[in-house]
């Protein structure tokens, strides 16, 4: 879906896209009545920007006398600061160093036969989807092998809230592109978008929100 | 702090502390300027409460021309559900059980002489911080020893944004508790805390938040 009044409002001298917190939980709501019917198993939240709407959707994805889903965090030190619209495939390292990862022996859970949706905020070079990913795949392989089985049977989904229709640096395959596997909230323009959690003033950032019509 | 106004507020019927997420975000943005002046080297959130506010932290953390503070997510499996009301010590196990937890290996990273800031988004019976803290120093203690230190010199401070004025069920140590270590944005009697993240309504949570006085 994409916004149909915002773009218009964006002045020259911004460009930027301003989302309230109350919308981001719209977003996650309304998100959620799709992806509960997938029957996940685990979230992964890639952080920092995966934190915030991964928690929200964990509220929706809530089954009345079941425990909640859980959520893992994953960090890649390719993807490091909040300023999406600066980081550019040539800054990226080809190496993915896991700042943080699943304690898969720790915590007793592996990724065989399992469901995994990866949320990030925002889907823009699709350069930390691509490698988050790919890198889970390698883990869910290795699982797979070490139980002398031929395939780990994973099943992963991605959600986003915002979609960048832009030129991406990096692909997702196609059991992920194929209309059942990733879900954006929103397709927007190749823009700025300005997160609540990234303001310094909130009052503002309310403001401009409620002016774009992205406050609920 | 106390609140001053919403206590008053609160009705019989529903005995809750609606709270919006701009005044979430605000209650970070005035801890930041106390916790700014710590120099924290890690951040660490306790999973899932925790996500949110360390997130929206690290943006008022943030100095121009350095990187973001690094954020960690654990999770422990003594305080799974949302519902932090009916968590007991009496159902939670002694044992800890590490869920998520912090990649040394992988992410090269140690807590030697560092300062580190556990987040959890309420302190309630205080079980959670109590075993956070003591599996993060038995953490530091081993890395001493294993560099073969005497002390593995790591600070250690928590930041909540509430704290709920009851009897609790575990202990902090001296060290955390002695007025400089210890943060919490506001101290609230012991009720029902309802955050944002957490509602299925958000226009009524925002609503009651306004009229508690707790939306900004």
């Amino acid at each position: 879906m994409r916004y149909k009044k915002p773009f218009s409002k964006m002045t020259e001298e911004t460009k930027k896209l301003f989302i309230s917190y109350n919308h981001v939980h719209q977003l996650c709501k309304e998100a959620a009545d799709k992806i509960r019917k997938l029957d996940i198993d685990y979230i992964i939240a890639i952080g920092g920007g995966g934190f915030i709407p991964a928690r929200i959707l964990r509220t929706f994805l809530k089954e009345p006398g079941k425990p909640s889903k859980r959520i893992f965090a994953i960090i890649l030190s390719l993807y490091e600061d909040a300023n999406t619209v600066s980081t550019t495939v040539e800054e990226v390292g080809s190496k993915v160093k896991r700042i943080q990862w699943i304690n898969y022996g720790d915590s007793g859970i592996d990724l065989i036969n399992k469901k995994v949706l990866i949320i990030d905020e925002v889907d823009d070079t699709r350069t930390t989807l691509h490698y988050a990913l790919n890198e889970l795949q390698g883990d869910a392989q290795e699982q797979a092998r070490r139980m002398g089985l031929k395939d780990s049977n994973t099943e992963f989904f991605i959600y986003v809230l915002h979609n960048k229709l832009k030129p991406k640096k990096a692909d997702l395959p196609a059991s992920i592109m194929d209309g059942k596997h990733y879900i954006a909230s929103r397709d927007v323009p190749d823009c700025w978008i300005a997160y609540p959690w990234e303001s310094n003033d909130i009052a503002y950032q309310q403001k401009m929100a409620e002016e774009q019509g992205n406050d609920i």
